[in-house]
């Protein structure tokens, strides 16, 4: 199978740099363009580049000359890492000019289709979620059909969620932190569209209402969230364990590159799911669930794990473009 | 005024350090008995003491002999910092032969009465609450007056409420565990006893109810509670912040010296309060609350913070002790 | 006794605001007068700064409004805790104008004389040393009684060395950076210069040989040192133990307020000094020393600590001040 | 080629674990047989297990049960993560019955031949280096070359080197511990014995001469070691880069399943190696070394580091068993 080339934009930041690893073998798709600001253009990726991850940046990638952050020599699929500070405008430059943007910036995140598409636009800007939202939407996806009503969440997240240099160390070394700006705000609209349904061309959002506290916590990856549904209907702790177990989306029966065999696992061990254990479970894609037990308040009281740069970030970014190319959009 | 001699009990674990430590500049108490197991006895308590609290071991109680942890030498008043597997029965063998025991343990904590007595004591055990109790039913006590109903609470509980050695950092660097054995299950009795009012010789406990969440972070010192409570009475964030800060009880009344002038303080800025910044507000005896707002689920969310090992433990006994000196129960 | 007004230049930085809590309840020094940048100008202090000290800001400076960083109505001693980039002209126009800056800027460090003072200067500026180099600086100013020839060092410093947003956590949670820009060449020259003697006006330097290597480790305050070094003389490990316990320095003689009683105390415990025990001893101005023992290449190894905001820069800063009212030189 | 069954001696401990998570893809070697305490004898080994590796356990392994900790049913070939408290006795009877062990224990480690055999014994235990030793020994070895003299050393060591539950993270939170009981006393013995030569029969031990400083941080994984060496010879630092860069093994040679390719890598940036970043190159089995420069009081220093529970404990005794197969010694 030939391989489709990509780009990707804000190749040097934190969550390009995750594309970039995430996409070293991947089994279709290529980088063979680096967007990124003035400062890093004309340069080498690698003289470009601090590279902060834990594994070493691919040799072909590393030899890339960086290129400014607009449309023209680049591929037409791009996954972006842009900050959301410009990523509005340089994406839709992309979009305009005819690019697939597979975007992890939260700019379009909320527009009505699943896709955005301005007026005279010849590509598209596609979305993931917020990277605690994903975590919180993924447990509760087998739950709807329980009759999902509310859901109070406490999240302890992730200093990566907060990209680099993001959260200093003299605010988060044994501490937590319990406020992250604009944070609490997205849970429920975003939920609410993740679970929803695809009606008429537009989605329809669920009416689950969702209260959430957001912290954070001295932990490098991986989003934990404390929550607890109400349900409509009266049901056991077994059929909802087997909900989370049997989940499977399009990901799955497509079997996508990045798609986990099971998108939600439930562990059964007593004290888990926690980061340094879990997070990482089939490449960092499948969001951990345990705990579940009777909630004297609400119905069920559960915690899931997911880890944000991936699942979260740019991990799902990739499983979208899987997503594309294979039911023929791209 | 002549002190009062006081004894510890425990003296070289953690809980009993902390004593120690809030006793060396007492006005009232002064340490000049130790208790601990066999193999501290006879030992000076430099020598039988890894100490490990961050300011220097008096230099006084340092020079002292630790005893066989039994009645006997002991003054009439002991702190008690033993292990719950062994308080019960020195406790009770204290308490048997006329002592006071002002006890940590969580042994006699549930006891109908206010002050544990069996038939034929000639003294008394008298228990604080569990660690991370105390923060949510402090931060709960002022909302009474509002009709609390319920309360849904995740806590983000400091390693050191585990004592020593306690969590292995195997386990906690960089990590959340989201389970602590046999806490959870203590949050609704332990808040409705001290919630509680006493009428007739007993305590008939408030009928909040209470669903907890409870985790371990990476903190050294400081449980954060997150908390979202039910309440009976439309009423203003105003009036709740109001509330929380002019509680005040006996303790305040009687001016004790290990009161806080204000035992809850609601804190402004909107990223408190965090463990590293509050834990220690007023020698560690204050509840720090914040980040009140209105809650979609039930109705009001907030964040609240207590010291563990003082305000939930050491420093929560000697205020036992204090106000029972001052009542003239002692 | 007349309290004496005193400014603090970049008193919204985490200098500014060590020296604010440090000044708090001094006997001698009281805080009328603060500068800062441009954004800070005509707030009042509390709504400038977000505090990031563990005891609150204490309530008279809070309501403070905060001025232009130039000279004019500043009192005549001010404290400076400006980042390099723009102390040099600011530090020099206060200088200028008859001020005295006691600063703990690199800026003037180098100095030759004790006080840097510029033709046409009325007033002076005295700095501290580099925030590793003065324990450093401190554990060996004892031992050149014996002949100190070479040094061999290797720094475990804190993140609060880099300032405020300083060390990102991204990199430094759960790792070991091996590397502080610009932090290893300051060694060999301020260490010689603080060991040196002042003769006929100016400072001889010592002729010690410095070798270091700087890590940045997760630890909040507190440098630790590892070092082993090259002493003329034959001496036996008692000896040295006795000179670090008994060095003594002009502070102690005039019993300052901030002089610690012992500048070094050696810790008999076999793994001490530790950070998290030792950094605050005597309000974090004593140098904790421990773990002497023969090294093979070259002739003792030993671990010294030093709290590096307190005894390495805000600290420092205030016992200069104190030593110079003393002396008569304000 | 048909798999060669292996045991596991402790497999239920900390580095029983990181052998079967090691071995759970391993082209030659299978684990069929597991030998634990008398608490998880004959259990499953999912049961009697507390798997703490960020790898889930592996199927086949999780399901066989634990045997008792002695010869009779084991394969041959055992590897043994067994505790120093019980590895004597029990490898003794191993290696007597005819087994094979190849041990990450320190009991037999100063045998003077490389393979311990007590007379009687049909089988030996093969040992491998202490955690931290083998960082420093594996970038010395290319060193020998320009005439290796002495070396200063000071280690900023993971949590892991002292298995589990190990180091209490009340002790180490936020904190630097400057002492590792016994562990200082084995850099030159250990160092001396592995650069020497083996000649007729025996290891006649290099003559460096190592001064170690041991001290513990708060990382998990990755002993990092700051170090200065003094030369015979002398030579620039690009002869050094070379010689770091080009020093191969015999598994190198053997082109071993386990071998890293180069198992010493110089890393040009000045911020490496860090643990975070750099400690699972190449599968752990790799040793980084960075920051070479002239030392003022010896010749050249450096910074090295090296994957404590594989590089320095599981994965290099499984390269050891990978060699003595290949060699034809098993």
């Amino acid at each position: 199978m030939a391989q489709i080339e990509v780009g990707v934009l804000g190749a040097t930041g934190a969550v390009g740099q995750q594309f970039i690893a995430l996409l070293a073998k991947h089994p279709w798709f290529k980088v063979t363009w680096l967007g990124a600001s003035q400062r890093s253009e004309g340069k080498a990726y690698r003289d470009a580049t601090a590279w902060r991850l834990p594994t070493p940046a691919p040799e072909d990638v590393s030899k890339l000359t960086v290129e400014q952050a607009a449309p023209g020599g680049a591929p037409k699929l791009v996954f972006s890492g842009l900050d959301s500070s410009v990523a509005g405008d340089i994406e839709a430059a992309f979009a305009g000019a005819g690019h697939f943007v597979i975007s992890n910036s939260k700019n379009h995140r909320m527009d009505p289709d699943t896709q955005a598409a301005a007026p005279g636009w010849k590509g598209r800007i596609v979305t993931n979620p917020n990277c605690s939202v994903i975590a919180l939407a993924m447990a509760l996806a087998p739950l709807r059909q329980f009759g999902l009503k509310a859901v109070m969440v406490t999240t302890l997240q992730a200093i990566s969620g907060a990209g680099y240099p993001g959260v200093p160390s003299w605010d988060i070394l044994g501490n937590v932190i319990p406020f992250i700006d604009g944070e609490e705000d997205k849970f429920q609209p975003e939920t609410q569209k993740i679970l929803g349904q695809f009606k008429a061309g537009a989605i329809e959002p669920h009416p689950v209402v969702v209260s959430a506290t957001a912290t954070r916590v001295p932990v490098h990856n991986g989003h934990t969230v404390s929550m607890s549904a109400k349900l409509d209907q009266k049901v056991g702790p077994d059929a909802l364990i087997e909900a989370f177990n049997n989940f499977r989306g399009r990901p799955q029966v497509l079997q996508l590159p990045s798609a986990p065999p099971q998108p939600v696992v439930y562990l059964q061990e007593r004290n888990r799911p926690q980061p340094a254990l879990d997070v990482n479970r089939d490449g960092g894609m499948t969001v951990s669930v345990g705990r579940l037990r009777p909630c004297p308040v609400l119905d069920y009281k559960f915690v899931a794990l997911g880890h944000n740069t991936i699942r979260g970030a740019a991990g799902a970014a990739i499983l979208n473009a899987e997503l594309m190319h294979q039911e023929g959009i791209l």
